[in-house]
């Protein structure tokens, strides 16, 4: 079933070199086909063919990430819309996403091959970036698209429509379009909710909102939001998982809805959603 | 279609003498029976047999509802069981679930007998109180069920958990668990995000948490939560939609569940969720 | 300096007999008048003549508080009228008011007697409850007065003025008054800020606000705060720092300014404000 | 006493001359020497030798600033430390610091004239930026000095000393330092409380920090405030006011304080701060 296994790596390079080598012989015994990216590469003696990840979700059977949440968010946005499910295991300290720990990475691995490994699914942000005329730019997020001012500019004008109504205006800093997934990120700073990653729904808070009353909003998934800039004092900026941004200019339209195909994440079974919460927050213990 | 038409009202007396005669006879000329609660039949020159919201909601092909929120609230949990929709008209100022206005009392009328009105499934909260032993009371809900301290204790501990996997401890004032509806109400006071009809998932607000980090957390609505409560100063109440209450002891636990039937809630087609929040918060708005 | 000290205990019995006895033999051999409240003489084989806190406070030069912070709330309610310095040990778990620990006991006695104790000197609140014509009750608070609404209403309706002039009306569950040393304790809960003891300034801080806009207040501490009550719908309290409080009702007015005199609280002179705020609230590391 | 009236504007051009020339020859009419800046020379037929506003805090003896809370803002940098009241006029809709309306200009110019005006003295923040070495540049603040990341970096890590002493560490967007003054600008979107213009105190608010337990915290303004940036992804940038901004880079420290001298604000005495909070913000009322 997994015949072939893209690796994806972040860290740096003394912990991959101690865990690379090890594991590429382990797969090769097995009869797995190893594919590296540049990272994970740098670290041999004799350097593999470099793939990258673009190519490794393409040729992959599953994709093993070794990285923090971050080399995970950037994965998974090749990773999803190829059906690619992925493995991820914390070299470093504890994430949302990796919750496998570098002692769990083989027994993960067999449980995987085997296939008794547990799969959760992640809704993707799919982010349509409407630039005046036709120019259209398409962009796939796994935790928040967020419209966001510059230093040096004190707020931005945005207008929301959800379903082609309009909902608001806000006159703020910015907005934060999350999936329940990204709850837990920046919207969480912002003063948004955690959302449990099977509620089918979308998260919308305002970053440091003028308007006093403006509240974070939960919307269906199902729901095609629509963020237009009304006025700009300065940059205006377009990031997607806080990883890849554009500039956003006063006529574009950013229209956000639910990708098509979701992320497979892989996940240790025995563990719940609120568990890993409480370690990575320190959270609710009394 | 609709046979008869139970009508409760809450409004102050004065206004109901201008509507409830008018009302009757528009209805006894279609030749639909209607039957009165107490405070509707109050203001008859000549009272009709009273019937109790339960008869009302058993009788009955449609519930109208004269009044605020409030009035909306109680009727809901005595329609919702048995299926029987409501049309509720607001005598006073805006509500948020009381959306068509006097003026709009015969339109609406003349559109829902004719069949074409638009309803809005609302979930319903079921609260199970287990009281030591096999004792259990069961309530519904539309807004929220509260579990708080009275106004001379400062603190109580909770512990939460949800589908029977333990989320976390709160030393609070007390918790709100509030449906989609319900965010609009106390859940918003306690620093809730505003949650749309849609969503499939309840919200689970801290009422002054002690512990910083304490956040809303939205789950699904096939979710068990249960609520223990661990400790107590003083007097600690359980309410439903903030109108009905018991006290809760330190051996209780308190199961909420979607209730099995959806409240159907008539609403003027026309006018959208975020609409309706706008004019009742003043929100939203440059 | 220091000819008569007054002990004010309340941990567990258990905790007690393994201090006070010592104790009051190292007193003794310093030919330093020892004093005990019920509690503290509990443990003692003979038990000595009993003081109530009143007495203590008027009889004694120091009043030492074995116990947590809310054994230090009541004793500082009685020593600070008369400037009777409080030297806190705490028996149990950091508070913010407590921080001597019982290793620190001794040793910070001596610096105490020979007068090289550092003391924070906390402003209180002065608070009057006036009841409808002449009736006017006193009460000191060193945290909070709370006026706050019962479990089973949902709102109360509350004007503020500040120096005769109107400021807001609230409706919402409450309205918190805090000292800067109060700060840290109920009002952080219900979102304010903290605020340094050195600060002159009150705290007002809303519960639960049902408009969306309030904010806490930061006012002079020179300012007379008067709050209403306009409007009840079930059973409304006046409490001061969480352990004495008395029944509000519609037509009084509470009424709360500085105290004539602060609270002398002896402080361990290394300790910097934020190091015990940062132990107390594991706040602020990375 | 006012010899010599410096005129300092903002507004647009068409509301300027309906207003200036009539100005000139009412202050001419009374033997009053008038100087203007670029702005408010530009709407004249036969334009005035124009002064810088530099220029205009040191020859006038009062600036009138026509305009809105961002024109006085800049006017305050100039005059406060030259010690020249501002008289400020509001041309456009309601400001916090411009609460003369239009109608009012002439009014309040006769009383000030006459030495019967009310000054409300507000402190300023004198900000030192640090930069390697000897470098230090020095800016003036009337509401907040802001250090905060560019749109697409995610987060800064900043270090927070109170004289000389270790507070915490932000793990956040940016940090907001502001004078009472400034507590209904940026730092009320932020999260921060209403402070009254007479607390003797600054209000640090952290913008969306990582850690869920970081609040606003409120110290005396006798404080000298360090912010040392201790990590960055990408441009950081302190900025006066949301004014005039400068990047900081990884050794730089700011350090906040009192500045020597206030701004001398000319309000109308018969109206209250919280009536103009009150006003502006749409806040308190029922």
């Amino acid at each position: 079933m997994f015949n072939t296994i893209g690796i994806i790596s972040r860290p740096r390079r003394e912990d991959l070199v101690g865990v690379v080598p090890g594991l590429l012989k382990w797969l090769k015994e097995r009869n797995i086909r190893a594919l590296c990216d540049a990272e994970t590469s740098s670290c041999l003696a004799a350097p593999e063919h470099v793939r990258t990840r673009q190519q490794l979700a393409e040729e992959s059977d599953l994709l093993l990430v070794l990285g923090g949440d971050g080399t995970l968010l950037a994965a998974a946005r090749a990773a999803a819309p190829r059906g690619v499910p992925i493995l991820p295991v914390n070299l470093g300290s504890l994430g949302f996403l990796t919750s496998f720990t570098r002692d769990e990475l083989y027994p993960a691995l067999e449980e995987t091959l085997a296939g008794r490994h547990a799969v959760s699914e992640r809704v993707m942000l799919r982010v349509e970036h409407h630039q005046g005329g036709d120019t259209q730019h398409l962009h796939l997020a796994l935790n928040d698209a967020v419209i966001n001012k510059g230093a040096l500019a004190r707020m931005i004008e945005l207008e929301l429509l959800i379903d082609a109504h309009f909902v608001c205006r806000y006159r703020a800093d910015g907005l934060i379009v999350s999936s329940p997934t990204g709850s837990t990120a920046y919207s969480l700073s912002a003063g948004g909710p955690i959302m449990h990653p099977g509620v089918e729904a979308f998260l919308l808070t305002p970053i440091c909102p003028h308007t006093l009353s403006d509240r974070p909003i939960v919307v269906q998934d199902s729901a095609r939001i629509e963020v237009r800039l009304l006025k700009k004092s300065a940059a205006v900026y377009l990031t997607m998982d806080g990883q890849t941004g554009t500039q956003v200019e006063a006529s574009d339209r950013i229209v956000i809805s639910k990708a098509e195909r979701r992320l497979k994440l892989i996940q240790p079974p025995q563990k719940n959603y609120f568990e890993i919460l409480r370690n990575t927050l320190k959270w609710g213990e009394s």
